[in-house]
C-alpha cells in the first residue's frame, strides 16, 4: 500500500488530513510511508529518538542542558511504547510512517515498524519541531522562501557548542530563513511564543558570525537565495541531536526517517506560552 | 536655584529621586531645569505636546495612525493643567523641568513655568518615550552603548512616511542602538513588551533600506560606533512628531525642551503587555 508523497490528496480527504487521529491510525496502518510536512497541520509533530536506558540518562541531561535545538516535549517510562501526554493511543513502535535503525552510529535499516525491535529497556524521546513555529510564522502572514519554492529548509552546522553531557556532545546545527529586516523582527515575537519547538531565533545577519562561510553550501537541506533587501535568520535545529547521535555512535538507537513525524494530538496554539 | 545637570545627586538623595512625586516637586519649585534622564527611573517618562484645540484634533488623530512613533499615554480635556490618569496632582504648567514655546514652527523661549501663557483651550498630548524601554533592556543586561558613553542616542529622519493626518505629515525618525545578533533578538523580544513606548524596533540591518546613507552623521543626537560585530538596530523615535510640528508650522505650540521629560507615577513595569 506503500504511495508516493505526492499522492497524499488520493489518500487524506482535507477533513482527515487535518486530523491527527485519524492521520496516525493511517500511518499505523501502513497506508502512508512518506514525510508528514502539511498533515494535520494545526497538530504538534515531533522528533523522535528511542535509546537503550543505558544512554537515555545521558541524552536526557543533554537535551535539558540544550533547550533550543533540543525542547523535550515528552520522555517515556523504560520499555512503554505510549505516549500518553502526547495523544490518545499512541504507540511509538507503529507510529512513525518511518523509522532509522542505527548502529554504532551508522543507519542500518529504515523499517516502517518497529514492533520487532521493541526492547524493555528502550526510552523514547520527543523533541519539537519547526513545522509548528513556521505554521505560526505562516499564519502571522510572514512568507517562507522554502516553503513556496518547494524546498527542504537549509541547515548547516554553526561554531556555537552545545553543552555537552556524558557521550554526547556536538555543534548546534540550525535552520536559516532569508527575511526583510521588518518580517525578522515579527518573526522574532512570533517564535519567542514557541520555546518547546526552538523559540526565538539564535542568530541574524552575518553568517560568518556563527561559524558558517558560505549559505550557498548548507550541511543539510536545499539552498535558498538571499535577496539583497534580506538578512538570514538563525534557528537552533532538531537536526542538532541526531548530529550529537551520530557522533556518540551509541550501539543501538532508533530514530524517525527524516520528515516522516509523530503527529501528536497536542495543537500547535497549546504550546504558544503567551 | 538653577544648577547643572552633573549635579543631581548634591540636590536628590537617592531616595528621593527614585520617588517621582518627590522629584516634580522638586521641580516645580525650581530646583530643577535640565534634563530628566535616570531621575525616578523606575517611573514612566513622557514627551509633552501642548496644542490649541483647533489643532488637538489633527494631532490626535495623527497619533492615532503612527502608534509606533507616537505612544499615547494621555490627553487632556481642553483648558485642563491637570493629567490624573498620570500622577497625582501633576500640573502641566510646572511640572517640567523646561519647555518650548512655538510660534509658527520656530522656538520663541524656552521658560521653566507656562502658567502666564496657559489657554482654555490648550490640550495636552503625553506620548512614550525610549526612557521607559531602555531601562527595560539595561535590566535584561543589555548594554547600550550611547548610555555607556554619555551620549545621546543618534536619531536619524528615515525615508518611513508617517501616514498623514490634517495638517501633520513628515518622516518617521528613528533611533539607533548597535546589538550583537543575539542582543538584537533579546531586544525585540523586550520592547516588544512595551508598545506605549515605541515597542518592537521598526528596521535592523542595512541602514540604507530605511533611507539611512551614513551612521555617521545622525540627524539629531550623538553618532555611536557599530563594531564589526554588531548590527544597528532602529526604533521609532518620539521625536517623529516634534518634526511633524515643525513642518506643520501651528500659530502656537508649546513642549517639553529636548531631554526635559514630564516625570508620571506610572511605573515603567505598569506599560508592560505581558
Amino acid at each position: 500500500m506503500s504511495i508516493s508523497s505526492q499522492s497524499i490528496a488520493s489518500v487524506f480527504s482535507p477533513q482527515d488530513s487535518r486530523n491527527a487521529q485519524q492521520v496516525r491510525k493511517q500511518i499505523r496502518q501502513g497506508v502512508w510511508h512518506s514525510h508528514t510536512s502539511g498533515l494535520a497541520s494545526d497538530h504538534v509533530q515531533g522528533n523522535v529518538v528511542i535509546l537503550p536506558e543505558a544512554q537515555a540518562g545521558d541524552f536526557l541531561r543533554y537535551c535539558q542542558r540544550n533547550p533550543k535545538p533540543c525542547p523535550l516535549l515528552a520522555v517515556s517510562e523504560p520499555g512503554q511504547s505510549q505516549l500518553p501526554s502526547l495523544g490518545a493511543n499512541i504507540d511509538i513502535c507503529t507510529d512513525l510512517p518511518r523509522y532509522r535503525v542505527w548502529r554504532d552510529g551508522a543507519v542500518v535499516d529504515e523499517p516502517t515498524d518497529i514492533s520487532a525491535l521493541w526492547r524493555d529497556d528502550l526510552v523514547t524521546f520527543v523533541l519539537g519541531c519547526s513545522f509548528s513555529f513556521e505554521q505560526a510564522l505562516l499564519e502571522a502572514g510572514l512568507p517562507l522562501r522554502h516553503i513556496e519554492q518547494g524546498k527542504n529548509v537549509a541547515m548547516y552546522r554553526s561554531n556555537i557548542q552545545t553543552a555537552p553531557a556524558g557521550i554526547f556532545h556536538g555543534p548546534m546545527v540550525v535552520s536559516m530563513r532569508p527575511m526583510k529586516a521588518a518580517a525578522a523582527i515579527r518573526a522574532v515575537q512570533v517564535t519567542s511564543r514557541f520555546p518547546n519547538v526552538h523559540g526565538a531565533p539564535v542568530h541574524l545577519g552575518d553568517p560568518t558570525l556563527i561559524g558558517i562561510s558560505s549559505l550557498d553550501a548548507p550541511d543539510y537541506g536545499d539552498a535558498v537565495e538571499v535577496m539583497a533587501d534580506e538578512i538570514p535568520v538563525f534557528w537552533a535545529c532538531g537536526v542538532t541531536p541526531q548530529a550529537a547521535l551520530v557522533q556518540a555512535r551509541p550501539a543501538f538507537c532508533i530514530t524517525h526517517a527524516p520528515g516522516a513525524m509523530l503527529i501528536t494530538d497536542l495543537l500547535n496554539q497549546q504550546l504558544a506560552s503567551f
